[in-house]
């Protein structure tokens, strides 16, 4: 392989596929990332067996090639020359990288040993706005569970109806649901779901551009321009979550969502392992009062100004599953519904109707 | 104790108290800032038993008293509610926080409890401008050892002399020394060696004022504006450093600081465990040249513009000792200075008299 391109376009691929690389491989090819021409433009892969990314840096090719290099030695080493443009080639398992000023042979491995990223030839099944899509990924994601137990819901829900591409992530105790909107509507509706891990990776990847999603045999593939993610899809039934969405409330509160946080996180100082927190939601006062306390710090009582529709109410909440929801909303104000101290409450931002939040009291 | 004062105020207070105290403290009361009423203010304290900190409050006091409560608890508390001013109350070893819309009840522990905190009563010793101070500070305290067998190597040397405080930390294989002028001269000269922990925290608690600096027995007092710091003196014997600087030099390189810094980050990726990275200072092409190799990754040359005083010369060096000194530099530009493979070698700042580091080369 010989070709010339600038440092930043190569410095910005190796940035994107350095990402997928977790430490600790024990397999040492899934460390490099791989350097192959195509198309008369030099192809970046990396994998995790999980999931891929594909990234195409453009430049001048003189001669075809492929190898692979360690991802982090030479991301970490274009990063730091000062350079116009680099010469790359390759021979012998070693690539040779030339600048004006900077000079380096990496050691290698052969392309041959680097796993096959499946690659899905169907024609695009949907397309959205990839700021819009990045936004919404991240207020759904963090509801997934960890669980390995349960791998269905360690994934991401991707429902694909009409105009409409739904985000739905939960833990069994918590669930954020978010809307994006289809650059044009599809015909049949689809169910899939993506490994939460892939999807966050997804949000970080995709720009303002248009976003291509492609379905394969029991594999995804989101085509940003220049960069690509290829997942595996879980396989199994995800939980019918609808049903547990309440139809009604009898209390909704509006607060300003940074002091609603902070009071929390203020609150959460005094609680005990269990992580409860009271909230009282109370008209009369126009005043959501946040209340904890633990035998061995102390006690607090802190309250927060809410416009309020319905009655009264008290509930018990997990403070964390409160503070992961509003961390990860950019919206000035959220509402607080509630129905009663054993139903499920929501979250929604204020002036937005494509993002819902659910989360299950703590039953004293 | 009961007084009023601004969250503003108490915030930075618990902010710069907090920073002494450590964390898995065996001794609980060492968790704990102290609370005290004292002249009209409140003083805040805390300490680790080599050092330990004083700020002061300003507010409105109703009540005199004493009280220590944990430090990170309160100091995430005060900030993450929202208030303009907060009441402090304290009985019964709990101290009471109320704000317009928070009030929180904290236990604590006896002051009774709490290390006494030496008091050095004497006249200030000598005074400099803290911002200079701070500066100073870290350009030369990073070089200090670790050791905990060689304790007097583990602190920084102050040499008061006439108008000039000169700071100086070596671990034997590199030296800083960085001046800072004095106020006023003084007439009698002084030497002590102070715990290198100590001085890198008070260069985070000086500001832009006047800081005095007293001394007592086996004990240091610097005072700040608010803010005091006191902390024990190493006994020793401190090396004689000035031994081992070099009195002329046979090759100067003048380079840009951060494209240097920069290529030996990068040639830094090619080192083995030794961390040697050889530098060709080559007065002829106008160019230092940093080489590195290792039989596991592959190998690296990268060219710096330099501007040239003096002969060839080819110097191995241990490429942390040297990014150290320039990460902890804002100079644009470094002379370096060498006299054989063999000699201790200099970086000095360009147009800047007030400081030196010295590093020992490879012998290879």
């Amino acid at each position: 392989m010989k070709m010339v391109c600038t440092k930043k376009n190569l410095n910005s691929g190796l940035t994107i596929t350095s990402r997928v690389i977790g430490s600790g491989n024990t397999l040492p090819i899934l460390n490099n990332i791989l350097f192959k021409t195509e198309d008369g433009r030099l192809k970046l892969s990396s994998t995790n067996l999980e999931m891929a990314i594909n990234t195409w840096v453009g430049g001048k090719i003189e001669e075809e090639g492929e190898i692979t290099v360690p991802a982090r030695l030479i991301n970490d080493y274009v990063n730091n020359i000062a350079a116009d443009k680099i010469t790359i080639t390759s021979k012998n398992h070693t690539l040779f990288l030339e600048a004006e000023k900077a000079q380096t042979h990496i050691k290698g491995l052969s392309s041959e040993e680097f796993p096959l990223i499946p690659e899905i030839k169907d024609e695009n099944f949907a397309k959205v706005d990839g700021k819009e899509f990045s936004k919404i990924i991240r207020q759904v994601t963090f509801a997934a569970a960890f669980s390995e137990t349960q791998p269905e819901i360690s994934g991401v829900l991707f429902s694909f109806d009409g105009s409409d591409l739904v985000l739905a992530a939960t833990d069994r105790y918590r669930l954020g649901e978010g809307k994006v909107k289809l650059t044009a509507p599809i015909t049949t509706p689809k169910q899939v779901i993506v490994p939460a891990r892939a999807v966050n990776e997804l949000a970080r990847i995709v720009g303002s551009g248009i976003v291509e999603i492609l379905l394969g045999e029991g594999q995804i593939c989101f085509r940003a321009p220049d960069v690509e993610l290829v997942s595996r899809l879980i396989e199994g039934q995800y939980p019918d979550y609808k049903q547990i969405v309440p139809k009604n409330y009898s209390t909704e509160a509006e607060v300003d969502k940074e002091q609603f946080m902070q009071s929390l996180k203020a609150a959460s100082l005094f609680t005990s392992e269990n992580k409860n927190i009271e909230l009282d939601l109370n008209p009369q006062n126009k005043q959501i009062v946040i209340k904890s306390q633990s035998s061995q710090v102390g006690d607090s009582e802190i309250s927060v100004d809410a416009v309020f529709a319905g009655q009264k109410n008290t509930i018990v909440f997990n403070y964390r599953y409160l503070l992961e929801c509003l961390s990860n909303l950019a919206d000035e104000r959220v509402t607080l519904k509630a129905i009663s101290s054993s139903s499920p409450a929501a979250i929604v931002p204020v002036g937005r109707e494509n993002y819902l939040y659910i989360v299950m009291p703590i039953k004293i």
